[in-house]
């Protein structure tokens, strides 16, 4: 069974967090937009179908048989469950669920940094506004949600990883948002960083995985860019 | 079992969703910054506790015995789980915690209007960011969202209710963002409920329902007002 993935093809964006559990399961996927002949049409014209009587509100959204899944943090459920991807128990299951959850407020936020007013101007129409959001972020908000991370790391005593014993999405996760913050927010994420050596090392752990590091060094991993959710504004890094 | 629910004794914000799921399901809570001696000190003493292995990022969070539950949607997937309140199978659980995830997403993009650059700056700080942010979200997003609701409830044929044939938390939500959008939009709500009659209709089967009848018209229910999310300030509306 071949997944079928939604999304945008020139960007990691949320469906990063998607990508990178399909990788770590080792799970056979066809990554619409980018693999097939269409591109992003493809992709919109999926998007906007009417006959469907559960609609994706927006991508990214998996295909996996007559099953239609929208929402990153449900695809995750959805896959993790699917692949020993997730913790096991009823209790450690929503513990994982709940830090997908905060890592996806920290993603919004970083969207943010750029798009204070909204999606439906360009970044150059809100850059005044973003200088001000991003101070609040990388004062505040950025070293909160680390230290979060890093208080979980240090409570989960013997494990190398954020629940239980075992690798699960959230450690995936976890590790996109460290290179993801790296990359957009060189000097701030540097400074939050130094703080959560816990972090940085969950982070290097999963990147050693034979299945992400084969990933990560193949075209199939987009590079960061400034189309996506993390981007690279100096003026925003301080 | 009486559960504890830590939450801002004020507003109704992101904890009236569980208030709600708490209600319908006729289950003992505490609401513990209204109800104990020492009000919302001992919410924010408790949240600050730093010895917890799994601590919740932000309020609202529910105690259930032993296991502690952060995040609105993943405390009503549990509560879903235990009263009742969720759809029945595997899949149909996902599609509704999905319905939930971006009924969440409807409420981060509310609370932005009145605080687009960030919770850390008065509204007094940001009127002429929220202006902007507001017109887009009055005109672009809250009809979309809302939209995608009602193609919901369309699609959904021969049941009152959004999944299923049984009333879930996704409908309490569902109730609670008519009331909110109305009471903070009026305007700019009218028109886009106008177009969505069959949202309407769910609206006013929840506010029917004996327990939520009960609970609404009980001073356990907080009005809204300008320290929430759904905050009516008429120059946001338009």
């Amino acid at each position: 069974m071949t997944y079928r993935l939604y999304y945008w093809p020139g960007i990691q964006g949320r469906g990063e967090f998607v990508r990178l559990a399909l990788e770590a399961a080792g799970a056979a996927y066809e990554d619409v937009a980018r693999e097939g002949d269409d591109g992003e049409d493809e992709l919109v014209r999926d998007w906007m179908r009417k006959d469907r009587p559960r609609p994706p509100f927006a991508p990214p959204y998996l295909e996996d048989g007559d099953q239609l899944i929208g929402q990153t943090a449900t695809i995750l459920l959805h896959l993790g469950a699917k692949h020993d991807l997730a913790p096991k128990g009823e209790a450690d299951r929503l513990w994982g669920h709940q830090i997908q959850l905060t890592i996806a407020d920290l993603v919004k936020e970083v969207h943010d940094t750029h798009h204070p007013l909204g999606g439906g101007l360009y970044y150059e129409d809100q850059k005044a506004e973003a200088k001000r959001y991003a101070a609040g972020f990388r004062e505040e908000r950025l070293p909160r949600f680390l230290g979060w991370l890093e208080q979980i790391l240090t409570h989960n005593i013997g494990s190398d990883w954020l629940v239980g014993e075992t690798m699960t999405y959230a450690d995936t996760s976890a590790f996109q948002v460290v290179e993801g913050l790296r990359y957009a927010f060189p000097k701030a994420a540097g400074r939050a960083l130094a703080k959560t050596p816990r972090l940085v090392a969950l982070h290097d752990r999963v990147a050693a995985l034979p299945r992400i590091a084969a990933y990560l060094s193949s075209p199939r991993r987009i590079p960061f860019n400034e189309e996506g959710i993390f981007r690279h504004y100096p003026e925003l890094d301080d």
